[in-house]
C-alpha cells in the first residue's frame, strides 16, 4: 500500500479503486489516468500535484509531480515519464474528457503513444455517485454543521442590513464553525462565492449560471447573488450557503423573513417542505431520477404555483442535483435525465418559489438515497425563520 | 454595437477586439471563438451564457445560450446554432486550449464542420497581458481597497488566536470593503479560498500548489495555507489574501509580528523591500521578464539568503507573475520566461523568505509596467507590522 494515502483511508481507497476498475473492465479500458484535483482526492484521499493510474485489475499507481514529503510513491518531473515507469503502455487509456483541457490531453496522448485514448468521463461520473459509508459520515458531520452555523442567522441580522452585509456575517459563522470555504464546481458552466443569498426582488434577477436561483450579483464579472438589496419589511431572505467542512459539502438553503409575508409566499414556502417530505418518501434504490422531477411538478401544478416555481421570469429545469466533492455530481433531477437512484447516491432536492415584491421562499435539504427511502441529512428547522 | 455591452465600455471591448484581431491576422486565423467565463467577460465586460466569436476583421459577434434580458444579441439554445447563423463558417477559427475540455471542443469541432481547429490561447494571453487604462483604472481601484482593508488587520487580532481565526477575520473585512470574494486562478494547477494566511513554521510545509509559499491547510482536499497554528510570540505572520473588487484583482502581501522577531527575519524582510524597489526601476517596456527574476536572485545570494528565499524546504521555481482578471497571467518572473515587459502589464513581484522557528518575511506589490519603470498600485506600508 503505498504511503500517499493515509492509513486510516486504505480500505476505503482500495473500494474506490475496485469500483473503477470494474467499470473499466466492462467498458474494455484498461487503466484510467487521472488528472485533476478532484479525482486524484477522490482516488487517494488528498490532493497532491501528479496523476494517478487507476488498472483495470484493481490496483491504482500514484505519480507525484511536486515533492511533498511522501515515501514510497513514484516522483516524476513531467507526464512523459509514467509511460517509462510503467513499462508497457495499456493498449485503452481512459481520461477525463469533460475536465481534462485540450492542451493537456495533447500532451498526453502524445506521452502515451500507441495507446488509444477513450473518454471516461461517465464511469468517474457513476462511480462518484454513490457514496460508501465512509464518504456518507463526511457528508452527515457537514450537515450538523451546516445547521449549526445557519442557528446563528436571526443573532447576525441587523435592521438596514444590505443582502450582501448579511451574506458577509453568514460566511463567516460558517467559516467559524470549520468550513473551508473553497466550492467545487465540475465544468465550466457555473461559479459561485460561497453562497447565494437573495432578498426580495433580486431574487427574479437572472443569472447567467446554471443554478436553481438567480441574483444579479454585485459585479457583471460574476453576475450571480446578492447585489447590495437593502433588507426591507416583508422581504424574505433565502441563504443558501457553502457547506464544504472536510472536502465533501452539503447542499441546505433556508428561507428568513423580516416582518410578515403575504399568503402566497407562505403557501409556496409549505409547498416546498411538502415536496421534500414527498420526495424523501418516493426516491428509494431503482427509482427514476426524472420522476422526482416529476412528482415535484405535479404537486406544484396541483396547487397552482406553476409561475413562480423555480424561478418567475426565468426557470431552473431541475429540482434536485447530486453532490459530494462537487456541488454538480450525479444523479441530476430533471426532466430527461436518465439516472436511476441508487442506494448511496447523496441528492440535495430544492424545490424553490420565487415571488415578486417578496422574493425566494422553499427549503433544499440533501438526502442520502436508502433502499426504502432518502435519508434527510441537513435538519435545520424548516419553517420560515423570523430575522426581527 | 451589441446591447450585450454596457455603453460605457464601448470603446474598450473594440479596442480590445481590435486587438485580438490583429493577432488573428498575424497567425492566419479567421475568428477565434470564446467560450470560457473569463474571455466572454474580456470580450464583453460581463460574464453571461453562451459564445463570442472574434472576426479577423476586428468585429465580435454574441451568441447567448439563457435569456438575460439583452436586445440585440443571437440567441441561441446550443452551440450548433452559430455556424448557421454565421452563413459561412471561417476556415481557419481559433480557440482556447488551455481552457477548453476535450468534450466541449470536440463537440465546437463538430458544430463547425469544415473548418480547421487551431490553438489560440497564445493569442488571448498575450493580448489580456496589456492592460488598457480602463483596465489598470480598476487595478489601482483595488490596490487602494485592498490597502485599506489590510490597514485593520491590527485591530482585528486578539491573543490566542489561530491562524485561521485571523484569516476569517481578514476575509471579513476584505469582502465589508466591497471584495467580491473569487478569486479566479486560470487552468487546474492551483486552488486558493480567499488567501494565504501563514504563521510561524506551518510557513514551511509544501503545497502540491503551484503558489509562492506553501502551508498545510485545514484539509487533505485544500493543502494549502492556514493549518490551525495559535499565533506565538515570537511569530511572523504574513497576509496575502484576494483583492478582487471589481473583476480585476490586485496581489498585496504585507508581514505582521507578534512580539520581536529575530535579527535573520528583519534582515529577509528589508532584502524583500529593497528587491521590490529594485525591480521596480528596472522592470520597464522592453526588459525580458527572466531578467528581473535574475536581478531578485543575484541579490539574494549577495546577502546569503538563497537558503530561505522563495521557500525554505521547498522552493518556488519564480519571483513574479502577470495578473488581471486571474491571478496567473503573462508575464512570468522565471528563469526560462519568454516574455518582454511592455506597458500596460501588470505584475506581483513577490520575493519572500522562510524563516525556520519564525514564518514567513517579505512583501508583495502590484506593478503597472511603464516605458520607464513600474507604478506600484498597492500601497499599504511595507514594513513589518506589529499585531500586538
Amino acid at each position: 500500500m503505498n504511503s500517499l494515502i493515509p492509513s486510516h483511508l486504505e480500505q476505503e481507497i482500495q473500494s474506490r479503486v475496485a469500483r473503477i476498475a470494474s467499470e473499466l473492465v466492462s467498458a474494455g479500458i484498461d487503466a484510467m489516468l487521472v488528472a485533476d484535483n478532484v479525482g486524484l482526492y477522490y482516488v487517494s484521499g488528498r490532493v497532491y500535484a501528479g496523476y494517478a493510474m487507476v488498472m483495470a485489475d484493481g490496483t491504482a499507481r500514484y505519480f507525484v509531480r511536486r515533492p511533498c514529503d511522501i515515501d514510497g510513491v513514484d516522483y516524476i518531473r513531467k507526464p512523459e515519464q509514467i509511460a517509462e515507469l510503467l513499462g508497457s503502455v495499456p493498449a485503452v487509456i481512459g481520461m477525463q474528457w469533460d475536465s481534462l483541457c485540450v492542451s493537456d490531453y495533447n500532451r498526453l496522448s502524445k506521452a502515451f503513444e500507441g495507446s488509444r485514448i477513450v473518454d471516461c468521463s461517465a464511469i468517474m461520473r457513476r462511480v462518484r455517485a454513490v457514496k460508501s459509508p465512509y464518504e456518507i459520515d463526511l457528508l452527515r458531520s457537514c450537515g450538523l454543521k451546516h445547521k449549526e452555523a445557519y442557528s446563528h442567522i436571526p443573532e447576525i441580522y441587523r435592521e438596514g442590513m444590505t443582502d450582501v452585509e448579511l451574506q458577509i456575517e453568514i460566511e463567516r459563522q460558517l467559516r467559524l464553525h470549520g468550513c473551508l470555504g473553497i466550492f467545487r464546481v465540475h465544468g465550466e458552466s457555473m461559479e459561485l462565492f460561497m453562497g447565494n443569498i437573495l432578498c426580495g426582488d433580486n431574487a427574479d434577477n437572472p443569472t447567467p449560471y446554471d443554478f436553481a436561483m438567480g441574483g444579479a450579483g454585485q459585479d457583471p464579472s460574476i453576475p450571480v447573488g446578492a447585489n447590495g438589496t437593502v433588507i426591507a419589511d416583508g422581504n424574505a431572505v433565502m441563504v443558501d450557503a457553502c457547506g464544504n467542512f472536510n472536502g465533501y459539502m452539503t447542499d441546505m438553503t433556508r428561507t428568513f423573513r423580516v416582518g410578515e409575508l403575504p399568503e402566497l409566499a407562505m403557501k409556496a414556502h409549505r409547498l416546498s417542505i411538502d415536496i421534500n417530505r414527498r420526495l424523501a418518501q418516493e426516491g428509494k434504490t431503482g427509482v427514476e431520477a426524472k420522476r422526482l422531477y416529476e412528482i415535484a411538478l405535479e404537486m406544484v401544478q396541483q396547487s397552482g404555483m406553476d409561475d413562480y416555481y423555480m424561478g418567475h421570469r426565468q426557470k431552473a429545469g431541475f429540482v434536485g442535483h447530486g453532490l459530494g466533492i462537487e456541488i454538480n455530481e450525479a444523479p441530476v433531477l430533471a426532466p430527461r435525465s436518465r439516472d436511476i437512484l441508487a442506494e448511496g447516491n447523496v441528492i440535495a432536492v430544492e424545490p424553490k418559489f420565487v415571488i415578486p415584491g417578496v422574493g425566494a421562499v422553499g427549503i433544499e435539504n440533501t438526502y442520502v438515497v436508502h433502499d426504502d427511502g432518502m435519508e434527510c441529512i441537513t435538519l435545520a428547522p424548516e419553517e420560515i425563520i423570523s430575522l426581527n
